[in-house]
């Protein structure tokens, strides 16, 4: 049986739970996979704290000190990158400094396969990663990328080869979920929902990421260019995050027995690609509509295999872990077959502007008589269909009022919004919020 | 570029859908798999019909005739096997004869890789088969038996290799759901869901299979084999249909917040796997509950990735269609990387008797006093604890009595009713009817 000998890139939580589940299910994956896979070496700055957190012996670790220097830290990484006997390494230090970069595309530049959960890096630098594997014969395994534990990457990859992926729709950040989630549940703020998932643990201390749609972003990035060959600059994806979603809003939603969630959208249409991550009103027929709190979820529409859902765990150190070594198996029993040659194909990114759905603007406006009249005139005149006109709240002499349309161009109802701020910028209070709405 | 090809054996309404989407995918396939697959050869009986019905090339099939004559057909399908320029044989003329069986073999013998849907070939004969792709070195593609186009042969295969899968519950068979689920919906009886059902095409002629279990445990046994290494002889596995299912039994779930779902289940306990199919009372905080019609769903549930679902179209001409095309991609791409060992483990079926739920029974009974005290004393006396007391509903001077149970072994309850039948035989009208309840 061939020994696949793998390095492992910091060993915090996802780390570790590498090296937790190599350690358990060695003699498993070598009776099915018929490969020996072996941790050769951890590099980590601080190998003692972090062999006791996973219960991972000591010896594995780089270096014998309690805490590494950095430079002793990056001379072991070096050491790991020019050793001709280790197969794979594993990246699992996170962020997207140039420093990590190098060392990644060094990775490859020594032919090795790397396997990476880094979501951040590929959507930022995936040109020239999958570029660098293409070049040096080795692959780039990144299924923890997107989704945790979830198999997304591998089932657009090795299962729907036989069909074509339409669309891709799923909720890919569990804390903006479990804050949403919150938010409808208990009838809790913005920020008292983000206070508690803090204090459970499911945002971190900088929750910026999570909650300005970026990580999810970075997720849909990836699928785009997976799915549909889109080489995407991750600057050019329309992202916004949950941030000004109120208690309001929310109440809107289940008016039309819907519920707001933070949903990466991305559409095949012939030459071109539709892409956004935006808040939006999904209604309870959905299946999306009913993932609650950590869990992410992913709906595929395809050509023949039509509606496929997947659904389960986007983080955690065991389930994120578990991808990661799903990866490296696949790798170490496929390496001599695997095609690292990246699928790009000849389709663009299309103005989110152009995009047609449903859509719900919000209105802030004053209470005087008119506004109901002026506002749906003004949409009407765009061509636009309405389909329900929302409830209105009446607090301290505001109103909120909202219009729910039929299928219309982003630009349109931005059209009609410009109008009414031309012409009514009296009526209105602050800046109205439009939220497509998703059956 | 490196070109794989085919011959396709049946086509039917599968068999067609794979010509098609070969057809209509070849370029793209090409350009994303490096494989230029072709078709070389189908053989059918009725090739003009077929040609027509799907829109194939008429030239694509053996013969020239209207309709081939069994000799013919049996002539063109050796053909095949002996063309040493054909790399991969798709098997969709479906059926467990012997006749079909040394087909199959004998493409396994002549070192070709073989794909197919056959369920119930594989659940009766999977050992031959298997066996003898290992001995020839090549791969048997089966995605598409197993609730059509989910993935779940690959996920269980490539994707939780990382992984161990703790438990497979799922509805299999799209005929029994969409029956259950009328009869849910609309409150109809077995027998006008059944005309349903026919009515619209989602039951055959003759639906025997659908509706007692055996298609749903042909697939269990596949997934039991595949995720667990059970060498399972399909005769010992338990298979409960759905045919004594009553509009009353619906209401009692109802009553509970559950669902009545003909369920496939699996779970590995140590040294046996527990597994069987049954109509099982679903809670409706489960996620199979809300799986309704010609719909799938499996649940895995996994050690370190813990719960995922994946949800799909069980049927159907494209959507098993594309299932195979992503099998004979991934073969062509893989095909010497593949290994084609089968995965035997140290386990065996253990005793549906020993397999602790917690149970709903039913009770026909006379309705006369002292019923209630009589089967609660007797359950109670097999030291099992009741969690509720159900409904009667008094027709014709019957009673339905149903009793749920706390977590206890099966033959514990079925002690229980022996005791009952023993000493009260007066009170009993027709056999208590046991559904496990599923969380």
């Amino acid at each position: 049986m061939k020994s696949f000998r793998v390095a492992i890139l910091g060993c915090g939580t996802v780390g570790g739970g590498v090296a937790r589940i190599l350690l358990d299910l060695g003699k498993q994956i070598a009776q099915r996979s018929e490969a020996n896979i072996e941790i050769a070496k951890i590099a980590d700055i601080f190998p003692a704290r972090s062999a006791q957190r996973h219960g991972i012996p000591r010896e594995l670790f780089c270096g014998t000190a309690d805490e590494l220097t950095k430079e002793e830290s990056n001379k072991f990484i070096q050491e790991i990158i020019a050793d001709p006997t280790i197969d794979l390494v594993v990246e699992t230090i996170g962020g997207t400094s140039q420093f990590l970069l190098d060392i990644m595309l060094n990775v490859l530049k020594a032919k090795k396969h790397l396997v990476t959960a880094n979501k951040a890096m590929l959507a930022h630098h995936g040109d020239e990663i999958f570029a660098a594997a293409e070049a040096n014969g080795v692959s780039v395994g990144f299924e923890a990328s997107v989704c945790g534990a979830i198999p997304i990457i591998k089932a657009v990859r090795e299962c729907f080869t036989g069909d074509k992926i339409n669309s891709v729709c799923g909720i890919m950040n569990g804390t903006s979920n479990y804050i949403l989630s919150k938010m409808k549940a208990e009838g809790l703020s913005f920020a008292d929902a983000l206070a508690l998932a803090q204090k459970h643990g499911y945002a971190e201390a900088d929750p910026s990421l999570d909650i300005n749609g970026g990580d999810a972003g970075h997720k849909l990035a990836i699928l785009c260019r997976l799915a549909f060959g889109l080489a995407i600059k991750f600057e050019d994806l329309s992202v916004t995050g949950i941030e000004n979603i109120t208690k309001e809003d929310h109440d809107f939603a289940s008016e039309m027995d819907a519920t707001i969630k933070l949903i990466c959208y991305a559409k095949n249409d012939g030459d071109k690609v539709y892409a956004c991550v935006h808040p939006m009103i999904v209604r309870n027929e959905n299946l999306l509509s009913d993932i609650n709190g950590a869990t992410n979820a992913v709906l595929l529409q395809n050509e023949y295999s039509t509606e496929h859902v997947l659904i389960g765990k986007g983080a955690g150190s065991l389930e994120t872990g578990s991808a990661i070594v799903g990866d490296i198996v696949f790798i170490s029993k496929y390496a001599e077959c695997i095609s690292n040659k990246q699928n790009i194909a000849n389709v663009k990114l299309a103005d989110v502007d152009d995009m047609e759905f449903p859509y719900m603007a919000i209105f802030g406006t004053n209470n005087t008589p008119g506004i109901t009249g002026a506002i749906t005139t003004a949409i009407g005149a765009q061509n636009i269909n309405i389909d329900t006109v929302g409830h209105n709240y009446h607090t301290n002499g505001a109103t909120t009022f909202t219009v729910t349309t039929m299928p219309c161009k982003l630009s349109q109802l931005k059209a009609a919004i410009a109008q009414i701020k031309a012409e009514r910028a009296d009526i209105l209070v602050g800046t109205p919020k439009i939220l497509p709405v998703l059956y």
